[in-house]
């Protein structure tokens, strides 16, 4: 085992000063064997962490990330030059406190951001795995997050904390690992994705398989990236994070002039909305690999945490002593309210000790990433209650 | 002006014998002049009519059709081999009864199946337009409808009836050539394009330009079809038609063999939802064309009845003689109620005699095209009101 420890200074999103950080990688030689039977290794981890872990090592919260986010919760993306996804939740006083908390968050298994997946070079033929990678499932992508914690010396987390697929690694956590978790909250998310989701994610991976850059997955070989199948993908998948209000508000119809395109619109001239989109999708294929968006999303599709039960969805959270506070948006309509409720429902059945909380906002599946007060309020208290029921010391971190 | 005509006797999707049809075809050498000030010439119009003109020809129903339909309402379509797109409602005896009115569609300007558009011979070149295809309004779409019932000799029609994209034709109708119209039923349709489906079509048409068929518009010089942009324009298309309801209903998370496909699935099995829309993408591309389709979604995208007015939806129906019934279905979230309401303030604000019916349905937009008894009696009813009150004959067909 070895790993690569960077330390730095952070720049938050306000220009502040964040917490100090440290980018990680562990190398696992044993590796992690998959759902599908294969078998995988090494296994590397990529992963940042925020605050101090206690002496008892009972602070850490895990947070897991959705299918495009990664390990720079809260500080600058070195890939980007963006600040963290979550620095507006993350950090010293914020509702996930790092003062208090030792937070923790790994590239996704599967991902093309440290962690192991389809860019990683394959250990048996030294070249990368590119499309032969293995499909992962979500509970693989929690297999190897166990796998960190071990390696942290980390016996119990105090909290999982995820929104959309990191909700779903958050439930997969309560189903399968429950006594390693003290407390969870699942995000804007669902016990199983829907046909309706699953009908996006294929589309997605269509318009990936009609790039001619594509070559079935061996586009490296070529020299070559799916840019545009990739960033189609992006766009649509984009439209779905927002809801109609949120995109009537940023964009109504007002339009902008087209340039010298061949693609230009009426008159010279295209909408807002378009042209957003279209940076939206040629900014994403920079940072993230097609291979790993097909592994992600199929991941994401095989999610039913009912699957293996009949359909009764209370049974994997039988014996489940995590407590559980669901979250959902009321203007989210990729992972809606009533999917939460339906979640909400088999963890009553199930005996779990569970709250729900709609967040009411106009602005879509994003609001879990945006600046929601009543949001933070919610992620602040749930933590904070918690934390007294664990026997939390204040300002331990 | 010369005319081509082919009468006979269709097939019902019930197999029951449907009303004698007309295919015609009408070539106007005056032509069209574009609001985007280009003019073509000759303007061919491909249409179908059932039933039989009054002798005071006042019992036409003009039927405008949507994005992706054509003239073949009530007959079994000639490429597709499958029964009319609204064989349901269109008929003898039927809400929208060929004993008698007289029905007419026509398939729209900038279509591919008969009226002059992108894969129409340019006069002028002797070959095809293809992406020279000038860009088209909605109002350029209803003037080559205006011309059609002028060259039926039609004064006014009885009635003029649409949904989704139709819709849109029919409030142009009444915004623009009112006096032309008794009554009009725009259906699951809004006033303007919103930002979130200018969204979802600016995604398909950069789903088209990716495809390495696409040549720039010019894939015919290279005997090509970008068949898979297209495909996966019209499987996110698809998903936007359905409420997610009616997805879980339909399919749920049932999966299926997928075959020796490269594109296998964990397992070798894919969702039955991903077979669906695989199979929706593809039979589309055999009857469609791809420079049709970007021409259409522009025209729809550019569509805002306020645009001219400053923001002000009632001015265009000042002076609105048409009786006029709104209607929407409750669980329709590509054209969603709250868009229908806002043109019905604007209709009430204009002083126009306007109805407005919301149906309780839970199939999403398609609810329009389907089996709801709600929906066909609210047709019926309002036709056979606005008959009452323009005195037309019953039976007079």
């Amino acid at each position: 085992m070895s790993s690569d420890d960077k330390k730095g200074q952070a720049t938050s999103d306000a220009g502040q000063s964040a917490s100090v950080f440290t980018h990680k990688m562990v190398r696992l030689e044993d590796g992690l064997s998959l759902e599908c039977g294969e078998h995988i290794a090494p296994l590397e981890i990529a992963y940042c962490t925020y605050g101090t872990l206690s002496p008892a090592r009972d602070n850490a919260i895990f947070i897991c990330h959705a299918l495009t986010g990664d390990q720079y919760v809260a500080e600058q993306n070195p890939l980007t030059g963006k600040p963290g996804w979550w620095a507006r939740m993350v950090g010293p006083g914020k509702p996930i406190d790092t003062d208090r908390f030792f937070v923790i968050c790994s590239n996704v298994l599967g991902g093309c951001l440290g962690t192991t997946g389809p860019t990683s070079v394959r250990a048996e033929t030294g070249t990368a795995w590119d499309s032969d990678f293995p499909q992962i499932t979500m509970k693989d992508i929690v297999a190897a997050q166990v796998k960190l914690i071990d390696h942290l010396g980390i016996g119990r987390l105090f909290a999982v904390v995820g929104g959309s697929m990191g909700g779903m690694q958050a439930l997969t956590w309560i189903a399968h690992h429950s006594d390693r978790v003290f407390a969870a909250m699942p995000i804007a998310t669902s016990p199983y994705h829907s046909a309706q989701n699953i009908a996006f994610n294929e589309v997605s991976r269509q318009a990936i398989f009609a790039d001619p850059e594509w070559h079935k997955g061996r586009y490296r070989d070529y020299g070559a990236i799916p840019a545009r199948g990739l960033g189609v993908a992006r766009m649509m998948a984009h439209i779905t994070y927002l809801s109609e209000d949120a995109l009537n508000r940023k964009f109504g119809r007002r339009v902008r002039k087209a340039g010298a395109s061949s693609d230009a619109f009426l008159f010279g001239e295209m909408f807002e909305v378009e042209s957003y989109l279209r940076h939206q999708g040629s900014t994403f294929v920079r940072r993230f690999d097609a291979n790993s968006y097909l592994t992600i999303t199929r991941a994401m599709d095989y999610f039913d945490l009912s699957a293996d039960h009949d359909g009764d969805l209370s049974v994997p959270f039988q014996n489940c002593s995590t407590r559980i506070c669901v979250v959902s948006f009321s203007s989210d309509w990729l992972f809606p309210t009533t999917q939460s409720r339906t979640l909400v429902r088999a963890l009553s059945r199930a005996g779990a000790n569970v709250s729900f909380v709609e967040i009411e906002s106009d602005r879509g599946h994003d609001a879990f990433l945006l600046d929601e007060p009543e949001f933070d309020r919610t992620v602040r208290g749930f933590l904070d209650g918690a934390a007294e029921h664990a026997g939390l010391r204040r300002g331990q971190g």
